[in-house]
């Protein structure tokens, strides 16, 4: 179970109305190994989330239910349904319908065309409302004043290492983690597992406006692979500096280089690969010698 | 790389015309690792594709590009747009603009209904078409008179091991394969991988469409988790065996208990947990000894 809590406490200066509905992470089910004995063993949640807006149906997600409503606002951000926390009155998760409540101020103008937008664009698992993202990933400028330490890194491995997880025990799932960086040492503000690395990320994205949070000196981690999605996503929410435990793809690399992330794959313990954004990076003195 | 040619011949006497436009599936880029040597690097392709039906654009989909026709005819079936091979003219893929041109010789009635409602119950990779799905899982009916038994089973998996593939030199994909059950052996008849396991899935099930394929005697092996999106897309095809290296989920386990799937996990060379459909699975008698 993530020790993060992942949502904040109701921001009553705002008046933004939250539920805090969390699903058990965790189910027990019997199963039958290869010499015939019985192994009962834990799997993951995964829960059939609708999102309405105003009363209007958007989608249906399967989420692990750790972090619902941030999921809902996360989801909405980075489907350009909604353009700031501001305009959002409520967001109300009830586990009995399966359905997540999302009240607006004023409505979302021209949702119509922005659904049919969507439906033109949006992948199956993959190319999430792609043409938007790509026409906003040349817009994205990010900062070249901060640094990652070789030794920050490493410390944060640790920290990801060490962190107790549904994927620990049940497996099936993707975990994203935010982190602050402190140069050698590193701070998680936030850890996030649901059954789709997608879920994951945009609960984060739903976190961080939550929280006010400025992703630009900020580290994103993910155990998921590094694709174009994922690079965009993370561009857009002003991240330099983006670390996998997996690999990466051609269009993934090729992203981060246009946009100048620093991008670090197959992140374990104190091994990774660094392939783009070298500038950001800081080697350790005595890098060779810590292998 | 896959061995086994994801595409049939062009099938001439239904005139269907197909390209085979199969992208490289690798890429190479430089990295850097934590010793500071420079590691060059194999990792994963990842190109747009979108689809194109009657020149309608439907969706722009992130594809490693190993079989796009099948891709193409995969997903139309799979998110019901077209009903029947026979409904299709002619898939041409063109990689000079990312694009798959679908033609059918009616063209598809209510594409705007069938679109609109794909776009509430679309997720963003996780809930694929997930409301019609549903209504559609409880008229399915698995057969019940074939068995798979641990011998093939542990066969299959070492076709699995001993398979040449883009996961073993670049990492980051998913793959799918489709095996004939001989009993004590399996013949692997598909295999694709894809940076999505919904394309890899979707890929197998236009490939299934293109040789005719009857999905009730075989087994579908995938290395991703088991969601319940998996678990019904295999109860489409009317395939009884549902295979994955990795875990599950809960409404994994919940649909396959309710469409009476056998579903086996964590299944790698002679390991395995057998989780639902037990009636089909035949132990080896000394099972308990072969561990």
């Amino acid at each position: 179970m993530s020790e993060v809590n992942p949502l904040p406490a109701p921001i009553a200066s705002s008046g933004l109305v939250l539920s805090r509905a969390r699903r058990d992470p965790t189910y027990q089910v019997s199963a039958t190994d290869e010499t015939g004995a019985r192994a009962d063993t834990t799997i993951a949640g995964e829960h059939p989330l609708t999102i309405y807006v105003d009363r209007r149906e958007i989608v249906t997600l399967m989420t692990l239910g750790q972090a619902p409503e941030a999921l809902a606002i996360g989801y909405l951000r980075n489907q350009r349904l909604v353009g700031s926390l501001a305009d959002i009155a409520a967001v109300q998760v009830d586990w009995e319908v399966n359905a997540v409540a999302v009240s607006t101020h004023a409505g979302i103008a021209d949702l119509d065309r922005r659904m049919a937008h969507r439906t033109v664009t949006t992948g199956c698992g993959q190319g999430t409302v792609f043409g938007d993202l790509m026409e906003e990933i040349d817009s994205v400028h990010l900062r070249n004043d901060v640094q990652l330490r070789q030794t920050g890194l490493v410390a944060l491995l640790g920290l990801i290492r060490d962190h107790d997880s549904v994927y620990k025990s049940a497996g099936a799932v993707h975990g994203c983690a935010l982190f602050d960086n402190l140069g050698d040492q590193c701070r998680m503000v936030s850890f996030v597992e649901d059954v789709g690395r997608h879920n994951a990320v945009d609960a984060i994205a739903g976190q961080m406006w939550l929280n006010d949070w400025d992703g630009s000196d900020k580290i994103f981690y993910t155990t998921g692979r590094l694709t174009s999605e994922m690079v965009i996503k993370a561009a857009q929410m002003r991240i330099p500096f983006l670390i996998s435990r997996s690999g990466l793809t051609q269009m993934g690399h090729q992203m981060a280089e246009r946009v100048g992330m620093t991008l670090i794959g197959r992140a374990i313990n104190r091994h990774f690969l660094l392939f783009t954004g070298a500038h950001r990076f800081v080697p350790a003195v005595n890098g060779a010698t810590e292998r």
